[in-house]
């Protein structure tokens, strides 16, 4: 299932070591002017080697769109776009042809396959979420017309966590450090852990938060297609994801209903909100207008520059340690993609809203 | 959206006080034989009026099934189903008519819809998940005979938490107590919260795991219908849950990579396994044979049996206080939800992976 | 895949012989008034026992809504159905229990399935169509506000066809007869043929044809939703259907491009259309506003009142006459049905096209 | 919607003179030998410029698969694939870019999405179907493996019509001529009568037959996903196409039942078989184990190298006489396009056949 989406639809396709990753955007609106150097730059945020924190991998990481624009705006026609691998060192990967590593999905792809690309962990790798990037930059420009906008942040790397809310945050902050954390002095925090971690050929989990605002009341296809049901699906689709909150969340669990419940009340402009919003902007699946934020946990990366034990296909007893180029820390390069995905869970969303508009 | 599923699906409908609530399965294997008996007994599991802790409604919910069953087994043709609506006290809801309750669902589907069925939240009742319950049914007989087995439990009352993880307990004493949760001295302490909380008109969340034993490596469709994203989905559709997480989860972000990767092995019986299970049975999104966990964060129901502040459709500040009867806290009846959604994400996932037997 | 559409969408249920027939209409508009005397009316055209020209079968085939209508019109949730079985005379079958009746699904479905309920056919009875025609209904109930009608009508019986096009015909006389064609003279020598047919313990084909009024352009999703496509789709579901042609069908591969295209004009009305419509209203796939026509044929009733060789489950030889009450030409009763499913194919359609309106 | 099928899934993309034409291939079986002469073979019976009856445009339409095989073997992942569009000459359409063409998509492509690329007829070039052939080409390597072989043939153009039906064929004979019709003799007739309509500047319609052998019973899957409904919702998908039969057809509406029924045998292998195939390998959505027979009619295409009348986008009238070069007649070409949707559909409903084998 290599579709995401039903309305605005994504298909992706692509390895780590083939010839390149690319996809297919279905259902884009019409008349959207590209504007080819903000989705360059979404991928550049995506891309390794932006800092000492990740991978010194290089890779250029170009797109190149293939279909469905005409003088620079979207035709409503399929858009196909290519990202060609560069710079692979597939001998690295010669090790791994006959093993299966730890926590990795060597083991069941080879199961349910009966067969797989070993190199750079084929279809695995965190490559085919390049994809994912460009779907994601054509959902935003078109919400960016409806005036819906996306941050997500880093929250959470090992036990350094943010306090308090994203409401005590200044979200235009995001970009300022390579951690991709708003607030300077934890973000150094983190960053020295990462380091840390880095330097012991280990790595670290974290938490990546998330918050929509502008979205107008009505989002979202109960029963099975509740808002946060496919928000949530979108996010534990991404590599390392293991878990997902919304509003309260778990921490909620130990509230009375006196506490969590939202109050309405009448604005001063006359529309009706709430008066605080544990709801996370979104009641019975649908979106209530307030802003919708929600947490994604990634567990520590699988590959490990130090030796571990495991067994190859045969069975036999054997240790790997990887070789290459390897993120310690997967969170601040995933903070585009969880921007990408919950940009196209909205704008997907938004089309099923639009269709009763007649 | 009210189908759930690819392969094996389940169409639901109903309202709370409309004649009735139903269904459709769609793709059930044929031949198999249908025991009414278990599909009656899932359904009074989640049936209001089990014991003090839940709403003292009274529900027959009793199912009759109206096609693709013939001579006892299941005909491969879609299966409708019906459980009528009975005993209502629709009266009790005239209050709500013109107002917005805290934290349901009133608001938003007024603004989705432009009008809505006040009586008993309508379509936002839970007696919509009466459908999905019986569609899990016919699922789990179908698992039966692949030796697929699945057990929820209620693992969390408020701050009231089972220590330790599923392998300390047993899951055979799950159906021993009211609260679905498997160690008794713990099950009491959560039926004394509960019924505190009742007594003073409130409601409490909670957490429900869930277990599956016997599933075999190579179900899930990466990269965007991983095992886990399906199983997500599916359980932030159900009424009330505000997170999901699988394996580690959210705590294992503070874990290094070498402290929660699995080590794979060869057992005893020549088959490859992990020495540990942090990955929750599911790596690269796909199971890898071991045991799947997962769980699932409700929180505290909306309705309450005191007052509340809100405004109506106008905006007007009115106060709300529920009539009639609720349930302090939702986690003992949505145990069989809970199972019921697992065991038709992993029927169709099945399904899926035997596309490729050809 | 008993799901039909995308958007709006109806799942379908239910065998000749069982509890009943019924189904579950998503994504139906929220806010339209439902006319519960129309959706009795449609039933009843599709109705056996009308006249001397169908089966003298009894069939009440009254609705029952179960869900999503409330206080007189839509709600937006799923609208649930059923119309009991009654009357039944399964012993009628008893003698089909075991052997496979020609040119019937009992050998497909056996071989399928494995097993199949004999009685009446089962599934692949024409009384599931009652499910399509209520789908159908409450479509129409939503394109009557948008200003589109579907008028369909037998075209041709056997040798006895309509001459000439659609356009000259007076399509308000469909109902006038019978046999539901709008020509009485036509009708008339239709009838006598039916009537002979079925003296003989015979049966017959024909074609029905259908024209959409009022179709705005814009629907239809190329590449693989063209409109043609799906409506073609939504025809050659019907039972007995074996061909479907639109605009210039068949008949138009003789002719020249110079022949076949339709000339661009600007109307009185400063509105461009085409001078001819040998198009059907359709081109590249999508509607351009003109009429919309098509021809669907049916293939003679496989049920014959005399007697037929065949084999039984073993392989051996045997003679199988029907018994019961049966349809001689299955026309005059088809005709709600071609429209049922093009309207449910055109709101689908209409829907998709309004998505981008935002 | 330009994704086909549902667990054998082909998206496209690619307009005629934009950089390229390609797709994703998903849901293709694992470990199947990537055969690329075979493929690029299909694609090379597509192409333009083959013999003097067609185009006489350049296009080398050389594929690159870009990834989901891996050694020589496909991977269970999805397979991109791309064709470089080349030897383009824009300019020869800068005339068309403010009218719309007689009976092309110019305007209802205007309509339903704002704007167009006229250039070539943009997505509604024939170049579209490259992606179709290659879909069908790897679909057609999968039903290799399963004994099912898919042949079409032109058995019409204009008047000139091949008598009897495909078992008086020998099909072996197809690639032998290149109108691609199995009898010398009235392939040449065919021949003769495209020479003399090109030579006019005018085009010609037809009709092609396809023929799908050793395909086992049981597959489509009622009632809406009736296998003939699935092919005829591919064909009809096609450019050009107006029409679908299949078995007896349009034809057999004046047949009685009882000239029309096939009548079940024991065949001398103890298997049960129809004495006659007038069901077209298909009964009630199923199939049964003939050989599978459908025709597909084809309009004469709509570009003419002759003066048409029409109008610009402003409804003025103006007049219009295409430039470059155009097929007269896409029979020949669109031979192999037949085949390749029937693939995917057959390798499809293989698959969900296959689903409850567990």
């Amino acid at each position: 299932m290599n579709t995401f989406g039903e309305l605005f639809r994504l298909t992706t396709f692509g390895e780590s070591h083939g010839p390149g990753v690319g996809g297919v955007i279905d259902g884009m609106s019409p008349g959207v002017e590209v504007d080819l150097d903000f989705i360059q730059h979404e991928l550049d945020r995506r891309r390794p080697g932006q800092s000492a924190l990740t991978t010194a991998r290089k890779e250029g990481d170009k797109v190149e769109i293939l279909s469905g624009v005409f003088e620079g705006k979207t035709t409503g026609c399929p858009i196909g776009f290519l990202v060609r691998n560069e710079n692979q060192h597939s001998n690295d990967y010669d090790n791994l042809r006959n093993l299966f590593r730890p926590s990795h999905a060597d083991f069941t792809y080879f199961k349910k396959y009966g067969l797989r690309d070993h190199r750079g962990g084929g279809r695995t790798s965190a490559r085919e979420t390049i994809a994912r990037v460009v779907g994601g930059a054509f959902a935003k420009l078109a919400l960016r017309r409806l005036g819906i906008s996306i941050t997500a942040y880093t929250s959470q790397v090992g036990h350094i966590a943010l306090p308090g809310t994203y409401a005590d945050l200044d979200l235009s902050l995001v970009e300022n450090n390579p951690v991709r954390c708003p607030d300077e002095k934890v973000a150094a925090e983190m960053a020295k852990l990462i380091a840390e971690v880095k330097a012991e050929g280990d790595t670290i989990g974290g938490i990546i938060s998330c918050v929509v605002k502008g979205c107008p009341p009505g989002l979202g296809e109960p029963v099975f297609g509740k808002l946060h049901a496919r928000l949530g699906a979108a996010m534990l689709s991404i590599n390392a994801v293991k878990g997902f909150e919304y509003g309260a969340g778990f921490a909620g669990v130990t509230q009375r209903g006196s506490e969590q419940n939202d109050v309405f009340v009448r604005r001063s402009d006359g529309s009706i909100g709430t008066l605080t919003n544990r709801s996370g902007g979104i009641q019975g699946g649908i979106s209530n207008g307030e802003d919708i934020y929600f947490r994604v946990a990634f567990k520590p990366v699988a590959t490990l520059l130090r030796e571990q034990q495991t067994v190859d296909i045969a069975g036999n007893a054997v240790s790997v340690k990887a070789r290459g180029r390897h993120d310690p820390c997967v969170l601040p390069r995933a903070v585009p993609i969880v921007e990408a995905m919950t940009s196209m869970v909205l704008l997907d969303s938004y089309m099923f809203y639009s269709r009763y508009k007649c």
